[in-house]
């Protein structure tokens, strides 16, 4: 398969969830009209976008919602299985773990990890809460795909390290920290609260600059 | 000032983050190559990227740390200040508010509005959390700038039709559901999970794919 712009990749969940949220309400066809105002594109944006997966059924001018959704979830892999564990259990993190069936289907959350000895041997939704000293063991037997970060940024690259060093092929990085993975084989995915903020705060203060 | 591209915008807070990184271990100098590495970037992006600020003081090819850190921060607009509230204090609400000071400076939260009795007339991190009855309202009377919405799916746009009515500025939306604010000059920041952890499965399931 041709090499896919990481910009498209980005594009298709936003695509997906839309359509998702079609098929729920019970319709069947989306015209590209419809469809990219709805999303707020350029129709040109989104036909050059599905154009690198071949070509969607469309019949005059409509897609067939339930036929683009799955076709887009597989080129996603939403249909795989992945392992994954979370290292840092605050309230950010609970959450994760509590609402994660309700993010993507397909993960199987293996346990959490702590510092903290009131949550050692606990659960959360289930998951059992592990000391944090054990991490890289656990990785190493457990073939773990993926870690979700969501410790504060102190000690965000040292565990970082450990989980590089385990194998880990995957971290989801929520502490506001640029993870350091070197030249290991590890993808890092970034959610920056503070990065969305700014941007927001930029456009913010520009408004402000021009009503002053 | 010349529109600066949305994406130049979006890179500015790495660039912020990575800059104050440094100046608090003290560093006062860093080469443009440097920077790059660490951000691993192509060092001619970002020269375009600052670029569109004008001159920035470069002496041998490296950064004034302290100067180029205070200067972007000046385009983000990290000076002015913002006033807040937030919609749904669940778990994840209730972690931004208690955060909300390490994320960025400058705001200030006013209130949390819920539907739960149990939560109503209660206090998370000093914000008083009132009930959702009377938020348009509030929105009204104290000219809020910015509403940070954690409530499910479900109630998502029917809260952000009565920010919007109110006249709310900006909404930060973590609610996966993209939001329709009509022809109303509303700012909308999303921050979706799911859109994040579905472009690292995709790369996952690549993986597995050259593997299989």
């Amino acid at each position: 398969m041709k090499r896919i712009p990481d910009d498209v990749i980005r594009r298709l969940p936003l695509y997906l969830r839309k359509l998702d949220g079609l098929y729920a309400k019970g319709e069947k066809r989306v015209s590209s009209g419809e469809l990219c105002r709805q999303l707020r594109m350029e129709p040109s944006q989104l036909r050059r976008d599905l154009a690198w997966f071949g070509d969607f059924p469309q019949q005059a001018f409509a897609y067939d919602i339930d036929g683009l959704r799955r076709e887009i979830g597989k080129i996603l892999g939403t249909h795989e299985e992945f392992s994954a564990i979370l290292v840092g259990p605050g309230k950010i993190g609970s959450a994760l773990i509590e609402h994660f069936s309700f993010i993507v289907d397909g993960y199987e959350v293996l346990g959490a990890f702590d510092v903290s000895p009131e949550r050692i041997g606990t659960e959360i939704a289930g998951v059992p809460v592990y000391d944090i000293a054990g991490l890289g063991d656990f990785v190493r037997e457990h073939k773990v795909d993926i870690a979700i970060l969501t410790v504060p940024r102190g000690p965000a690259q040292k565990l970082a390290d450990v989980l590089v060093e385990s194998g880990i092929r995957a971290i989801w990085n929520f502490t506001n920290e640029e993870l350091d993975v070197g030249a290991a084989d590890v993808l890092v995915e970034n959610v920056h609260f503070s990065d969305s903020l700014l941007h927001l705060n930029y456009y913010l203060a520009q408004r402000n600059g021009e009503t002053d």
